[in-house]
């Protein structure tokens, strides 16, 4: 079989189902499965016994996998086991939302033209569907290869109890490759492939100089500053102007990026003006698309998120606190190690100022996956034959903790086939997903399948 | 009449009233005239129709004088136009009390082994009535002196009508000089006569770079992070950990501390162990009793009170604010000039950041009184004669508004003769004040007032 001469009839046989992927898909969406939500416990069980219903419906085998959080949704279209394995992620869980902000209820999906308007429809549920049907299809034509589905149910909320589901399910969950459907293109008119992502490591930097906020007038110049004392760390730790990291050795580990892959990256699409426009900043540190691209996906930053302690009222009240705490994080790139940074800002932050107490905030390791290789290649030519246009190789800036962990636990190659695009309202409010990038996607997948079936 | 061989008739005149004193303090502290709260309107009027009664009933003529905000009680006890004229200055306004935390309720006041526990009895209801005392004695007695009286009733909150006031009656109010008693010796062992006050520039520095909070692993590198650029600003501004001001020219206009001055200061019993107790402080900026006194009485601070518009929740939350505001003041000392300090700062906060928008709060101009002179002569004497004790020379590190209005629009000497000591919880839970620093007050004023009926 070459389905690259049949993607007629895949397309042929997406429209055929059209009625019934919205269908299902609304269904999904109907289920408030918002897992920052401790009280949609309910809504997260149905919508695991749901995925597993269409599974089973479609020809598959699927069952819950219980976890110390939110259950996990397996299931696998068997074709022998002589075959080869691809291992498709993604997840079932949604943000929160305001139904206020809507301009229709997030959990009754509106059809509009080929665009599916709900939370939940372009992240991830409707990709989980494109990828299900894609599956099936393959599966029915008797393609070689076994494709198994995992759909978690706490990416929302950095994926918990998902590296523990991975080391207890290890031999049933073996596979060949995986494939992450949960990523966004830089632009509709190119598709993007991403092999990156950012890590993260946070910190409170703590600083008491007192027990109670004293009067300045009565205390000003012999009482320490404990706020200005950490404006100064933070200015001794990064330039903010540039963002430049001073600290030092925090750099020594970052992979440098090539000449092919900025190019790839402004290839994506990737603009500075329409980035400006889409996350409303006035300002950016540069209006280079290279250099802005570089930035965002590939180099190391240092955050202050926020700083409490002293008087947040409006105008100035005259105090001087007795104790502020700065917020902080740093995004870590390839082959940045947390631990290591870690110890860099420990050492850093105690020679400049012994007073300050330092707290360890949430880890996620930077991921680099393929760039080149059989797999790679073999989604630049699914997303061609999905499509009709090449793809781009990007990274993502954020950090996606189930990634990190089946990359440690199962260690095979991971590659990113996502379908949203940046008009989906990706985690904002009216969030939609559309048929075009679904029946693509449908394509895209079937495509894919069969190219991973003849890869030994 | 020399009234200092009269000092035993003068406190058996104290201890004949001691009653009448209780009873008016009493009467005084159960009107809650607190001048910050909106809704003491009621309190604030019967505060001042009290205060006139009682002036009357000692002899003097007194009235109210409107202003656009609260009442001034203005009061006489008149000898003669041909004699020189004091004017003393008092408030009738007092500081907010939460009585959940009082051992006794803050307007019901409480005499224990001749302490006086309420709110006001020290700051400034207290010395006001024993100065009352001493100039009715000093009248009766017929000494050649007019003794005036202003009683404010907005000094808790700035004095917003005050000057306006001094301008409205200059005419009625003439003097030859001013006596103000609203300030905290340094310890109980030691008078303090202060000659000097810092005064005050606010600042808000507020940045914008985004019309709303974006991730970090979105944008994280490209878009400008305004806390900590804001941070950065600080940390150029000033050094933290020596307190020292890095905006050229600060320090210019600054008038240097003599050893005299310095011998003063730390003379009235300023010990930096003290000091930390009291204010609960676990660090100050230097241990030495000379140099942390020249700190919080004559010298320039910069003190950041606060930074907004970041993640203020507990742990770190990933955003990048798109708007910060510092709040920020500098204490100022003579001969500093406000006007001056604002060109100052606004050139320097351009040339480091030139988005940065300035928007200047209160100011409250330094001042410095009478060091020697007559009028510093007499005082220190009437020190002597009313605790037994050699008066120390200090200033306070606060800001009276009211002070400097009263030199700029009176143009005549100003002295400070303060009742008050530490341990009165001045603007504090359970403040108080004593017979023993009543009936010395009114030995010291008796004294004072005789004195400046010598000075022509």
């Amino acid at each position: 079989m070459n389905v690259e001469c049949n993607l007629e009839k895949v397309s042929a046989y997406a429209e055929s189902l059209r009625g019934e992927y919205e269908s299902n898909l609304k269904k999904l969406v109907s289920l408030a499965s918002v897992s920052m939500e401790p009280d949609r416990k309910s809504e997260m069980l149905q919508t695991a016994d749901l995925a597993v219903q269409m599974l089973i419906e479609k020809g598959a085998s699927a069952k819950i996998v219980n976890t110390a959080g939110q259950p996990v949704v397996v299931g696998e279209f068997h074709a022998g086991s002589e075959f080869p394995t691809v291992t498709v992620y993604n997840h079932l869980d949604v943000q929160p939302a305001d139904a206020a902000e809507w301009q229709t209820p997030p959990f009754d999906m509106q059809i509009e033209d080929g665009v599916y308007r709900g939370r939940g429809t372009t992240d991830d549920k409707g990709p989980a569907l494109a990828v299900m049907y894609a599956a099936a299809y393959v599966h029915k034509l008797g393609v070689p290869i076994n494709i198994k589905f995992i759909w978690e149910l706490e990416e929302e909320i950095g994926s918990p109890s998902f590296a523990q589901f991975l080391a207890d399910n290890i031999s049933e969950l073996a596979t060949n490759s995986i494939v992450v459907s949960d990523t966004i293109w830089v632009s509709r008119e190119r598709p993007a492939i991403p092999y990156g992502l950012r890590g993260l490591q946070g910190f409170l930097f703590k600083l008491k100089t007192g027990l109670k906020d004293v009067h300045s007038g009565t205390t000003g110049g012999l009482a320490r500053n404990p706020i200005a004392e950490l404006c100064d760390l933070i200015a001794q730790c990064f330039d903010a102007k540039s963002g430049e990291v001073k600290i030092p050795g925090f750099y020594d580990d970052v992979r440098p990026v090539n000449e092919e892959e900025l190019s790839n990256f402004v290839a994506s699409g990737f603009d500075v003006d329409n980035f400006k426009k889409a996350h409303e900043l006035l300002h950016t540190r540069t209006e280079d698309a290279r250099e802005a691209s570089a930035r965002i996906w590939a180099r190391p930053t240092f955050e202050v998120h926020g700083i409490t302690g002293g008087y947040a009222g409006p105008g100035v009240k005259t105090i001087i606190p007795h104790q502020a705490e700065a917020k902080i994080s740093m995004r870590l790139v390839p082959d940045q190690n947390p631990a290591k940074i870690i110890n860099q800002v420990e050492a850093f932050v105690r020679s400049i100022n012994a007073d300050v107490e330092l707290v360890r905030e949430g880890t996620l390791k930077p991921f680099i996956g393929e760039f080149s290789g059989p797999f790679n290649l073999a989604a630049k030519a699914a997303m061609k034959a999905g499509f009709g246009k090449e793809a781009a190789f990007t990274r993502e800036g954020g950090s996606i903790g189930a990634v990190v962990s089946m990359q440690e636990i199962m260690q095979v190659p991971i590659v990113f086939l996502g379908l949203s695009l940046p008009e989906h309202g990706y985690h904002a409010i009216n969030e939609n997903f559309d048929w075009q990038q679904a029946s693509g996607g449908m394509r895209m997948f079937v495509d894919y399948f069969e190219r991973l079936s003849k890869i030994k």
